[in-house]
C-alpha cells in the first residue's frame, strides 16, 4: 500500500473519522483508524461500539491529488497518527506499508516510522441496502436533532428513554424524546416517503455526535435503515449507528389538548428572565423557580429565592396572557433548554393546573413543535 | 450606600478584580469582593494571599456614568454577583445596601436582594509610596514577563525558585527566571530609572496574571517597590503582588561565554520540527529528542524516537551552521518554550560540549534575551 494525497484533505477527513473513535474501548484495535486504498479511493474508518464513521477520498477528486501507488489496508493508532500528520511541514504527504505493518510517512524532510497493526483484524461494517433511502435537507434533520436531543435522558437506568423515537409514517416524520421531566416533539411532512413505514430509536448521542459531522456544505442527507442500524449519508461521509432495542412508550397521549391559562412571550426575552431566576435557584437545593400569572392584572411575575443567599423578583414582558390567574414551580433549566430550541420565535405557554404539565409551542408553528416541561410541587 | 452606574463598565472592571480572588482561599472574606464609593468614585477591590487588583471607576468620567445618592462600602460574593451584573437586562444599574449588609441591585424590571458582607472585616492592601515609581510602555513589560515566566519553576520544593529575579541598576533591568533545567534572561535599558537600586523576586504566577490584565489600550505601567510589597499601576487598575523572600542563587556565571559549535535557525521552521520530534519522545518514558550538528557535510538532523511507537528523523533546515561535530540530546518543550519566547525571529544556538548547557540568542538581539538549555544524557 502506497499513496500520496493533498495533506489539509486527509488531515479533514481523518478529524471526521476521529469523532467515532474512543480511547476507552475495550477492544484495543477499534483505538485505531483503519485505511483502505483501492483504486477507487482512500476510505478512512473510526468506530466505537455506537458509531461508525467512514470518510471516502475519490481518486477522481482533483482536490484530492490521490496518487496511488499500490493498494492496500492498515490500522494506525488514530491520536497519534492524527497528530502526525496535523504536524507535516509539506502540503502532500506520502504513506507506504512496508512488511509487518510497520509505516513510513514522508513530508518534505520529515520521515516518521510508525507501527501499524493488521486492518483483517479490524471488525466490519454491516452493509445497509441502498433500497428504501430517504433524503432530507441536511439543516433540517439539524434542527430536528437539536429541538429533541434536549429532552433525551443521560440516566442509563431507563436505557430506552436515552434515545430518539423516530417514526416515519403517511408522509410523515415524528420525532419524540422524553426523560419522563420533560418531552420534545418534532413534525416534519416527509412527502417523499411516500408509503414507507419506519419505527426506531436512535441513541440521543449517536445524533449529537451526527449533528456535529453536518457541516454547511452540506446540502442534504440520505437516510438508510436496517435491522438494528441506521446510516446517514452526508457528503464523502457514511455515519452509521446502531439502534436501540426495546418498545418506546406512547407518549401520544401526554400532550395535553386543552388549556385554561395561557400567555405568549418573546422567546430570548422570556429566556433571559428565566437565566436570572436560575442564578439564585441554582444556589438552592431545589432548583425551582416560580411563576405568577394574572390575566386580571395582565401581570407576570418570576420569582427566585435562595435562603442562603438572596431572591430576586422580575415582572415579565409578555405578548398576551389570558385564562385563569395561575401559580407554578419548575425547573429553570428545562425550560432554558425548551426556550433555546425554539431560537428567535414568539412562543405560547398553556397551562392546565399548577401540578400538570404545561406545553410550549412557537406560536407560528403550532403543529410541527411541541414541548411539555412537568412542574415541581413546592411546599411554600 | 447607593449608585447607578453604566453596567457594561463596571461589569468588566469586576472581571478584572475577579482575576484575584479564588474560591479556595482559607479566608472567607476573601471569597468577596470589596465594593467602596466615595465621592471621588467606586473602587472595587479582589484579593487573594498572593496579590490583590484594584479598579477605581472615576466619577468624572462620561462613559462611567456614576451616579452617587450615598457613599458607603460592601462586601459581595464575587462570583454570584459578577454572573447577576453579566445577566441584568438595562444598560445601567443600580445598587443600594440596606441594613443589615442586605443589598438591593435592580435593572429594569429586574430585583435581586442579596446578602453582603461587613466590609471592616476586609483586609487593608499595603500603601505604597509614588516616591521611587518607574515607568514601562505595557508592551514591552508584557514581553518581558512572556519571555521570562516560561523558565519559572513550578516546583514548590525550592520556592525561591518559582519567581523572576529583576534587578534594576544603573539605568538598566535584568530580569532572569532559572528551573535549574533551563534559564532565561532579559535585559532592558531603562534610563529613567537614574541610580536607583532595586533587587527583587516577583512570583512567577503573579506576572502571568499581571500580564493578563494588560490589554492593548494600556500605553504604560507605572512600577513601585515597597518592602515585601510591589504595585503595578496600569490604566485604572492598582495590580499588588507579595515579592518572595530569600536570595536567588547567582546565575549570571551559568551562562557560557564561549563555544565550539554554532547553529543558526529561523525560529518559526525550527520550532515546527522540533514540535514534529516531539510527538515520538512524548511516547517514550525518557522525552528526549537528539541533535546531530556536522558542519563539515553542512547538515543538521533531528530525531525523534519512542521503543513502542516508532521513530521520526528529519532533515533540519538551517541558516548557518559552523564549528565541530556534535551530538545532543535534549527535552523537546524546553526548545519549544525557548523558541516561542523568541517570536518570528532568526536564533543562534551555541554549544561547547555534548553535556554541557547551550545558549539560544536572537541573532538581531544578543546581548537583550539569552535563554540557556541543560542537555540530557542519553545512553544510546
Amino acid at each position: 500500500m502506497k499513496f500520496t494525497i493533498t495533506r489539509s484533505i486527509f488531515s479533514k477527513a481523518l478529524n471526521d473519522v476521529s469523532r467515532a473513535i474512543s480511547t476507552k474501548t475495550t477492544i484495543p484495535i477499534l483505538t485505531g483508524l483503519k485505511l483502505d486504498l483501492t483504486e477507487q479511493g482512500l476510505v478512512l474508518t473510526g468506530s466505537n461500539a455506537d458509531i461508525s464513521i467512514e470518510a471516502t477520498l475519490d481518486v477522481n477528486s482533483e482536490q484530492n491529488d490521490l496518487q496511488i501507488e499500490s493498494t492496500g489496508s492498515i490500522v494506525l493508532q488514530a491520536k497519534f497518527f492524527g497528530d502526525i500528520v496535523r504536524n507535516l511541514p509539506e502540503k502532500t504527504m506520502t504513506l507506504e506499508v512496508k512488511d509487518g505493518f510497520q509505516t513510513v510517512i514522508t513530508s518534505g524532510a520529515s520521515e516518521f516510522n510508525i507501527n501499524g497493526l493488521d486492518a483483517n483484524n479490524y471488525p466490519h461494517l454491516p452493509e445497509i441496502d441502498a433500497e428504501d433511502a430517504l433524503t432530507v435537507p441536511a439543516s433540517v434533520l439539524q434542527q430536528l436533532i437539536n429541538q429533541t436531543v434536549i429532552a433525551v435522558s443521560n440516566q442509563e437506568s431507563r436505557p430506552i428513554l436515552t434515545g430518539v423515537h423516530l417514526v416515519i409514517d403517511s408522509g410523515k416524520l415524528i420525532a419524540v424524546a422524553t426523560d419522563s421531566h420533560r418531552l420534545a416533539q418534532r413534525t416534519l411532512a416527509l412527502p417523499e416517503a411516500g408509503d414507507a413505514h419506519y419505527d426506531v430509536i436512535i441513541p440521543g448521542k449517536s445524533l449529537t455526535e451526527l449533528s456535529r459531522t453536518l457541516t454547511d456544505d452540506i446540502q442534504n442527507v440520505e437516510i438508510r435503515f436496517a435491522e438494528n442500524q441506521v446510516l446517514f449519508i452526508a457528503g464523502r461521509n457514511a455515519f452509521y449507528s446502531r439502534l436501540l432495542e426495546g418498545n418506546y412508550p406512547d407518549t401520544s397521549r401526554l400532550i395535553p389538548t386543552t388549556s385554561s391559562t395561557t400567555a405568549q412571550f418573546t422567546a430570548p426575552v422570556l429566556l433571559a428572565s428565566i437565566q436570572r431566576a436560575s442564578l439564585m435557584s441554582h444556589e438552592s437545593s431545589n432548583n425551582v423557580v416560580r411563576l405568577a400569572l394574572d390575566p386580571a392584572s395582565q401581570t407576570a411575575t418570576l420569582f427566585g429565592n435562595s435562603p442562603d443567599v438572596g431572591n430576586v423578583e422580575e415582572q415579565l414582558t409578555f405578548t398576551s396572557l389570558a385564562g385563569e390567574a395561575l401559580d407554578i414551580s419548575f425547573n429553570p433549566d428545562y425550560m432554558k433548554d425548551a426556550l433555546q430550541g425554539v431560537g428567535p420565535a414568539t412562543i405560547e405557554l398553556a397551562f392546565t393546573a399548577p401540578l400538570r404539565p404545561f406545553t410550549m409551542v412557537p406560536t407560528e408553528d403550532r403543529d410541527q413543535f411541541i414541548q411539555l416541561i412537568t412542574p415541581v410541587r413546592t411546599f411554600s
